[in-house]
């Protein structure tokens, strides 16, 4: 007995997974986890880039489920759904007046086709999206625009939202004002020569127009060009194609909770990525962070509640997996919804919504997020692009604020590398999602407002 | 009489100039330069890409010679010579088995070419050159060699010697051996998606194969999938081409000195660049750099010495220019060789190769040049490519030796544009330019050791 006794201590000791609710303690172990790496690693090597709708997109719900069901998650499955796909072709811009040169550049998402030996037109210059939006209808005609925009480099990526436009609805604005295709400034902060693809779509009844963003070096060379007063003519080449409707899915995993009653706590990343990069910032590393934080709580002992693990489909190009779980699943009683989806820097800030019922838990979760210098925010939590339907239903939500200075530099470009992966920070984000679910999966109050 | 004598008073105030032969004060004057800034932003936005032997390069030469004749320079002209061009294709990687994917790669220049659909075979991988080296006579036969290397980060640039080979030598080896192609990691530093060209060569008698460089994250992504252990299959597509005989040039100017025997002192720089930047860093800024200073000198009054610009045609592609230039001018008594062509960071160290009679002068310029941050080097100087040739036939040579830490990040990449050109550093050259050439250019001792 006295043997036993020993044993089972030696075991307690070595074993701090039996203090399984102490998010302290699974915080701190978490920052030795290999698992996110291992997940980024894997994805983005065996898998590669993986655009919404493509055979590379299904390869990696493949390869996600068998990594999911290797990890040990219960009822691991994929929810496949249809979508309309859009794929890149070639893609060029010559100079072919004042100055002869190539310029660098990359379809937007939805972008229209060109002939296969290009469109010769004039450049016309806008500094702003506001710019073009203000040309008389009809001025473009024959035209190719070109949009610059002033986002500079935020750590809470803000100016996403409001530079963005020029990507989301510069194309529609243009081709509604005659224009034969549109050019962008690359939504992003670096100086490379890689430029920042994203989707933009064009409303029924306007037409797609060819449509795409230069790298910055090109963007300030073709507007140092057209400083110098002469008119500029150039050869644009885009072959992209929609390929029609073809399938796409989400991978879903659960850690069942001991109390279904009290309601699910799902923890989303996407599957799919741009096809420029491999999808390590974008979104492999939100896929290992939230996969491994969950490992963590379930290999420390059953939680209260359900963690269901979301692997979305189709996000880059429309949130269609979102939107197809929320149709899916919105019937079942979801406790909390949170998405990594910001890259892989180091969590700084996090932000709740949750009934006021939940103080509480707030509070034991901002007490548990501090020592990784994470500070609680003064706005409300939003969820993530695959969960905001589900928040905005009134699902309880947590966001764990990744620091985005260096995101711009990354999102939707080739350079989106395994390199680019600080492991550090990377486990910085482990130790927090495993800290937050530790509290909410255990949690006894009530979470969610909208049952 | 006074008011002509105050006027003449406030003149020589207003114009330092008139303190023609002062190093410190021409040095400090050089401090505010704008030319290099003009010279770098001009040619790679009124030219931008100009590969030796093309059009391309041909308009750069009539661009050169407007701008230093616009500058007030003597016998301003392009001195023509012919030469043997290779130009890029299209360029493609696939991986086929066992993870489908893309990775990002250039063409070395002399690259031999695929079929335009492609040349799919196994890949054999080396971490050396010297294990290249020492695979068996046959053992690549139908396969593509991918060889790494180990060159790091270093701020005299010194690891591109030994790690170069891998591109210079490693092709012609791989074809000896039997290989159908070769892949190497780029000599680079820098993590971004744009492969680092150079050229590369096959004697006599070596099939010329198809050679190319992948990216760093594309180079580390490739011995990821190999380390799975299972064959790794690929498609190569290279279709580059040698189109012949072609005409490229040096450009020349010169400031005439004052005592013609006293011999001339050329400052050198390449005009050409490679296709894939805007040969901004390689080597506008140097071009501009050594411009600037013989213009600074110039305007403050007739040197002793003529001052000789040469922009060598045809540097990158086997210093074809230096070549003509010593052929038809190792006659003329040559008192001093200089180039600029490492970027356009700081000078920090100047290293001399100077008879022991003119250690004075050698003095005199590392007092000049120390104010700046520069301290004198124990190396001899070797001149730069385009005038090694006048330097190992016995002319004095002067290294102004720069900041290489982030060299070898844009060099023969994309990334080699305008943008990534630091102003103040640019000017930091020129001022240490200047004060070089205020020293040698009047200098009363004799320079050189073989005339």
């Amino acid at each position: 007995m006295l043997k036993h006794l020993l044993a089972a201590t030696a075991l307690a000791t070595a074993l701090p997974a039996l203090a399984q609710t102490d998010p302290a303690a699974l915080r701190d172990a978490a920052l030795e986890d290999e698992i996110a790496w291992d997940i980024t690693e894997g994805i983005t090597t065996e898998v590669g880039p993986r655009l919404a709708g493509t055979q590379a997109e299904a390869r990696a719900r493949v390869w996600a489920v068998k990594k999911l069901t290797a990890l040990g998650f219960s009822n691991v499955r994929s929810e496949p759904f249809k979508m309309k796909t859009w794929v890149r072709g070639e893609e060029k811009l010559e100079v072919l007046a004042p100055f002869p040169q190539p310029l660098a550049l990359t379809a937007l998402g939805n972008s229209g086709a060109t002939h296969a030996t290009g469109l010769e037109a004039e450049i016309v210059y806008f500094p702003t999206l506001a710019a073009l939006e203000a040309a008389p209808a009809g001025s473009l005609k024959g035209k190719i625009a070109f949009v610059s925009h002033s986002m500079t480099r935020t750590q809470d990526g803000s100016q996403y939202g409001p530079f963005g436009a020029a990507r989301r609805s510069g194309p529609a604005t243009a081709s509604r004002k005659g224009a034969a295709g549109i050019l962008i400034r690359s939504i992003g902060t670096d100086y490379h020569r890689n430029p920042h693809t994203g989707g933009t779509g064009f409303p029924e009844g306007v037409t797609p127009i060819p449509a795409a963003a230069l790298s910055l070096p090109d963007a300030e060379q073709l507007e140092r060009i057209l400083k110098r007063g002469q008119p500029v003519k150039v050869r644009l080449t885009l072959t992209p194609k929609q390929v029609g409707t073809t399938e796409s899915g989400n991978v879903i995993a659960d850690v069942p909770g001991s109390d279904p009653a009290a309601g699910i706590v799902v923890v989303a990343c996407h599957l799919d990525s741009w096809d420029l990069g491999t999808g390590a910032f974008d979104d492999g590393a939100g896929c290992g962070i939230v996969a491994a934080a969950a490992k963590r709580i379930m290999d420390a002992g059953q939680p209260r509640r359900t963690i269901r693990v979301l692997w979305a489909g189709a996000e880059e190009v429309g949130v269609f997996g979102g939107a197809a779980y929320f149709a899916a699943h919105k019937g079942e009683k979801h406790a909390l919804a949170a998405e990594s989806d910001f890259g892989a820097d180091r969590v700084w800030r996090v932000d709740f919504k949750l009934p006021d019922t939940a103080n509480a838990v707030a509070d034991r979760v901002a007490t548990a997020l501090a020592p990784l210098g994470i500070a609680r925010g003064q706005q409300p939590a939003g969820g993530g692009a695959d969960v905001a339907a589900l928040v905005a239903s009134g699902v309880a939500g947590i966001d764990l604020q990744q620091d985005g200075s260096r995101y711009f530099d990354l999102h939707h470009t080739p350079d989106d590398t395994l390199d680019k992966i600080d492991p550090a920070q990377l486990r910085q984000n482990v130790a927090a999602w495993t800290a937050m679910l530790a509290v909410v999966a255990n949690a006894p109050e009530e979470l969610g407002a909208a049952q």
